[in-house]
Order: structure tokens, then sequence, then C-alpha cells
């Protein structure tokens, strides 16, 4: 059996209503309630972890049979587990649902199977209307998911040798306007911005995404690693968001808990000790190199060792995109093998 | 008075000509004698230092008072000054020529000044015929001369963390194919190629100019800087020109002495220690990095140390031009500021 117009628009609806939910932990679900007429009886979405699905929030609305013969329309497969909610297929059985639509099949290996079992208790059930739209809704989301962890970006700035700083340390100005506003842009889809303790200490960062003096709408977490404390005044701790301090070197301990407080996409913006760690451990993802056009010499390198023992083990890039920015050049590139952990 | 169609065609004719000379320590010329009826009386051109100029080679082909009332077409203005060969505004003087025309003004101190000579003794003078064609001709001698040394140009191949190679020296295939086959071009049409011995000992390249398998027809002359000793049975020793050897680290001694052997156009091939020490010392006009989309880290810098204590002395470059190759990309670039010695 085909869709229905009626729920081709219950599903753009179900995708507004998804977006009002928070990015974190659980993915963006949206889900509208059809009458057997295609008259919308309820709506909902997933307001974040630990509160209902979004089945369950539109189902909240509707009082006594309300919702028996009609048509449930959801942006994600309706799950299968019981997790701090019931699995929702269930729900939709209980109330009485006697038609499931929905756009994108549950990833998840415990929370799928939900269409099995709707269509085992006799509800009739069509996938993948409007796939394309819920997939890249929540495709931070999927990637963190696949990946078990955040998606991670390495940005940093060097001259074209190489260098982030002078042989004292001056750096400012290496890269110009173009490229630092650039960060700021991007730094503001992030989930979360991380530094090491030695950038923390040395720069005192604010880590804003900022467009001139204005913050951007969207503020990325501030998160410092590293065993040393970050000053009570240091301007971090005055950030939008509650910065996030982890006393540990080990990044895999690092991007499990961020990936639990529902972090999705993360921007290491260094120091090189840090940069450097994520690279070496396989835990970076995608590379932001802006290149000034400027020499340096010296030993203040924007890498540092990222366990390349020989040629044969050197880190490739795929680069996506050179872009110019005023006199300078964003190598924007993602690791070409696939990561895999320490040296090879 | 304006320069006839016969004059104008023997200009064209004394370009030529010039081309056929060597390029060195003097510049190419060519010379051409017209009848007054403008019929081609006899051609010249420079055969390079320590021979006669152009006008003077012309001249030598005429018998007798053959050259009276003639006109003289010559791509540079006739010379004023008795080097190895007395000067030519006096030579054509002698000859009874009536009337010369030229494309350039000699740029020589020492040597300028003919014209005025010609015109004093009577004989009518016309400056600037196809001067864009002849500077262009001679505009690597003409910036030799202007700098007092060859014009440089440091080249190298580096990750996109500005190392030349992995922890373990290996660095085949850094870049790839099209970026070494640009080397090659480009090295065909410098007049030297200089390597430091720590390159010449480690590497013992052959500093030929390759199209794959086949020499191209112009090589550039192998230079090797330092004290140490290049084996005798070194490949640089089996290069169709002789190499040249500096046992020295003074590279103004270097470069003078290769500006008195008539070397134009220096290209500096490493390692990072002598590309490095080129830039220190003001030395280096213009940069060639093929940039590898690769991730090395470690302590295999393409340059080391470039005398940039802060920020401010930072080298800056302006880009020519980021050209694709294949997968790398290389920056041609020049330095901004005009050069000057050492660490400023
Ligand atoms: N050019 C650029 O793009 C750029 C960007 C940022 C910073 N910088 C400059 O970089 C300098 C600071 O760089 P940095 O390299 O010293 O500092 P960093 O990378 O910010 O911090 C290094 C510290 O991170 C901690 N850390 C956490 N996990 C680690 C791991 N797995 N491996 C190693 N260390 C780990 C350690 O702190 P504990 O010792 O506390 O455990 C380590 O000392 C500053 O001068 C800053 O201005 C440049
Ligand atoms: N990636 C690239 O583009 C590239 C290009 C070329 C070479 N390489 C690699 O670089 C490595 C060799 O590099 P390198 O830096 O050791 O060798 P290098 O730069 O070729 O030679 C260094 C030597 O040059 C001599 N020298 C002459 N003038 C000098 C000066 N003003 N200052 C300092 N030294 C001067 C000194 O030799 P004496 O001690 O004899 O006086 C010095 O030891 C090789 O492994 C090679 O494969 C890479």
């Amino acid at each position: 059996m085909a869709v229905h117009e009626a729920e081709r628009h219950a599903m753009t609806r179900a995708l507004e209503l998804a977006a009002r939910g928070p990015r974190g932990a659980n993915p963006q679900v949206g889900a509208v309630i059809l009458s057997p007429e295609g008259e919308i009886l309820a709506e909902g979405w997933h307001h974040g972890a630990g509160t209902p699905h979004a089945e369950v929030d539109a189902l909240s609305k509707l009082h006594g049979d309300a919702a028996r013969g009609a048509t449930a329309v959801v942006t994600l497969e309706p799950c299968n587990h019981t997790g701090r909610t019931g699995p929702c297929a269930i729900a939709l059985i209980d109330a009485g649902i006697s038609r499931v639509i929905y756009a994108l099949d549950d990833p998840g290996a415990a929370s799928g199977g939900g269409a099995e079992r709707l269509r085992g208790a006799g509800v009739e059930v069509e996938a993948g209307e409007q796939a394309d739209d819920a997939r890249s809704l929540i495709s931070d989301w999927l990637t963190a998911q696949s990946l078990g962890r955040p998606h991670i970006t390495v940005k940093w700035a060097q001259s074209l040798d190489g260098r982030a700083a002078a042989a004292d340390g001056t750096s400012q100005w290496i890269t110009g306007p173009a490229a630092r506003a650039d960060v700021h842009r991007r730094r503001s889809a992030a989930d979360a911005i991380i530094v090491g303790t030695g950038t923390a200490l040395a720069d005192d960062p604010a880590l804003t995404a900022r467009d001139g003096d204005r913050l951007y709408e969207h503020q990325p977490i501030p998160v410092v690693i590293g065993s040393r404390e970050t000053p009570t005044d240091a301007a971090v701790r005055r950030h939008p968001h509650e910065a996030v301090f982890y006393g540990t070197r080990d990044l895999h301990v690092v991007v499990a808990d961020l990936h639990d407080r529902g972090i999705q996409t993360a921007f290491i913006e260094g120091g090189p000790t840090l940069a450097s760690a994520f690279i070496a451990a396989g835990l970076a993802d995608r590379v932001l190199a802006y290149v000034a056009p400027v020499l340096l010499g010296g030993d203040r390198l924007a890498l540092t060792d990222i366990g390349v023992p020989t040629i044969e083990a050197a880190r490739r890039l795929t680069i996506e995109e050179w872009v110019p920015l005023g006199a300078d050049l964003l190598a924007v590139a993602h690791f070409t093998e696939p990561q895999s952990e320490g040296v090879r």
C-alpha cells in the first residue's frame, strides 16, 4: 500500500517537530497521529534523554480510545527496547494504532526491530517516507552512533612551514581576519570545543563562537583536558555553558564520556600537544588546517609527534576543499584510511 | 625622426640573432647593419663573455668603408666603456655609422651613456624600438644584474604539517608523480641547481632535469655546497655539465662566484639545512613549496631555523599561485618584504 498525501504532509510536519528537540545522546524525532480520515489528532517530539519518545509524547495527548484505528507518522522507526521508557512499538500496539509510517530505520542493534514487532501485531507499516530529510536532520547523531563517540575535527592555524608560533611563542595574526571569522563560524556549529590545559593556561581562551563582538546563538560546550587545574578566574568559566574539565590524559575515556553527554561533534582547538595526541590515538576524523603565507622556522610546531615511524605509515588525508580566506588557505580534509588506534 | 619599416624588421631579426648567444655573465645581444636603402649589410650577435659585442661582431663582417653612412640596429644600447673589448659607441662612430636604433637602455652604470656619446659625435639615435621583447629576452640577466647575484628559488616538498620525511628519514612519494614532473620541468629552466653536502651524501642525486627517462635539452649546472667531500663516484659527477663544488658555508661568497660564472637563475633543492640557510641569509627570492595532503609529525622538518625570533619578523610571502598537481598543491610565492640580510 502506498503512502497517502495526508500522511506525506504529516511526515513533513513530524520533521519540523523533531527539530524542536535538543541535539544530544538521543536522536531528534517527531511524530504525528492521524485519524483514519487524515486529520491530525496529536503531535509529539522527543525532548531529550530521559523523556518520552516522540510517539509516546504524541499518544500522551490523546484520551481514552482516541488512537484506536489511527495512523502514527514518525521520523524514526519506533523502538523495540525497554530503556528509560518502554518500547514504543508496544505503546503503539496497546493504543490501538493500526498503521505506522516512518522515515528512517532505527540503526541501533538494541532498539531496532520495532517494525517487525508492529507487523507481527497486525499493524500496517510503511518505511522510508522522506528518509533523506530525516537522515540529514540527525546525520551527526548517526555518525556519532556509528563511531561510538563524537565526530572529531582537529583545527589548527599554521605557517606554510608548519609552525604555530615564532621562536619566542608569539603567534598573533599568523592568519588573517577572514580565517579567524571562518573558525568562529565553524566553531559555532560544533557541540563542544576542546583544548588542553597548556592552551587554557597559556592563552586563557574564552572558547566562545563570536561574530565580531557578538556571540553566535549556538555556543559549543567548552572542554579542557589535562591534569593541571584551570584557575577559578579563567575566562572559560564565564562561558554561557558550564565548562567540562577532564583531569585525565586518557582520550578514550574523554570521548566516551562526551558521547554519553550527547556531544555529537567536537572541535579540537589545540594546542599542538593535544591535537597531535588525538591524531596519534586515531580519534580524529577531520582536519581544518588554516595555512598562512608566511615562513617561521624554529621549534613551535603546529603538530608535534603523531606516531608515524616511517613514510608508509604517513597519515594520508583526502582534501575535500582548499578554501581561500584572504591571503590564507584552509585545507578541509578527512583521513583517507579508516581510523584505527595508535601507531600502525 | 621615426623608425622606418626596414629598421623595424631589422630589430626583429636582431632579436632572433641575440637569442643565438649563450645565457651567461653578459646579456644576449643581436645587431643588424642596414644600408641607407634598408638592405641588410651584416649581422652579428654576442657569443659570450670575452668575445666581441654584437655591433662589433656585425661590423667585423664588413670591409673597408662599407659601414659608412649605414644604420646599426641593436637590441641593447651600445656600450660606452672599455672592458675586454673597447666601447661599442666608439667602434660605431669610427666605422662611420650615421644612425643607430636600439631597443633597451643599457642598465649598467659603467657601460651606459653610449647613446649620449653617439649623439655627441653627430649620430642619429632612436631608443626603445621593440624594448619589451628585448627586455623579456634578457629579463633573467637584468634581474641578476640588479640583485648583484643570481635570482634564487628555494624549492622543497613537504607534508601539510611541514615535514620533509618521516621519523626514520624515509620520504619516498611524499608528493605524487604530477608534482615530481613539475619539479623537473621547472628545474630544466634554471641555470644552476644547488644542494648541500648533506643531501649529496645522503641521496646521491643526479641533479639532472628529466622528462620521464629522457633528459631535458637544457640542463642546469649542478652545484654542491659544504666542506665535506663528495665521493668520486657520486652521480652528480656524471652530470652532462661539470659539477661545481664550494667547500665553504659562506653563501655570499657562493652567490658572488655563481654570478661571475654567468648563472642568472639558481634552484636550491635542499636539504632543509641549506634551504633554511639561504632564507635566513636573505638570499632567497622565490619559494616553490610542494605540499602533500599527508601528516607526518616528528623531527624531520622541511625548514629548520630561518632566524625569525618573533612573529613581527615572520618572513611573509606573497602567493603568486596555488597550483593543484594531482593530490598535491604547489605554492609559488615570493618574499613580500625586500630582502635584507640575516635576522631583522
Ligand atoms: N596555532 C594554533 O592553532 C594554536 C591553537 C591552540 C593553541 N596554540 C598555542 O599552543 C600553546 C600550548 O600548546 P601545548 O601543546 O603546550 O598545550 P595543549 O596541547 O593545549 O595542552 C597540552 C596538555 O594537554 C594535556 N593533555 C591531555 N591529554 C593529553 C594527551 N593525551 N597527551 C598529552 N597531553 C595531554 C596535558 O596536560 P597536563 O600536563 O595538565 O596533564 C598536556 O600538558 C599555546 O602557546 C597556544 O597559544 C596554538
Ligand atoms: N623534502 C625535500 O624537498 C628534500 C630535498 C632535499 C633533501 N632532502 C633530504 O634532506 C636530508 C639532508 O638534509 P640536510 O639538511 O642534512 O642536508 P643539506 O641541507 O643538503 O646539507 C647540509 C650541509 O650543507 C652544508 N652547508 C653549506 N652552506 C651551509 C650554511 N650556510 N649553513 C649550514 N650548512 C651549510 C653543510 O655541510 P658541511 O658540513 O659539509 O660543511 C651542512 O652540513 C636528506 O635526507 C634528503 O633526503 C629533502
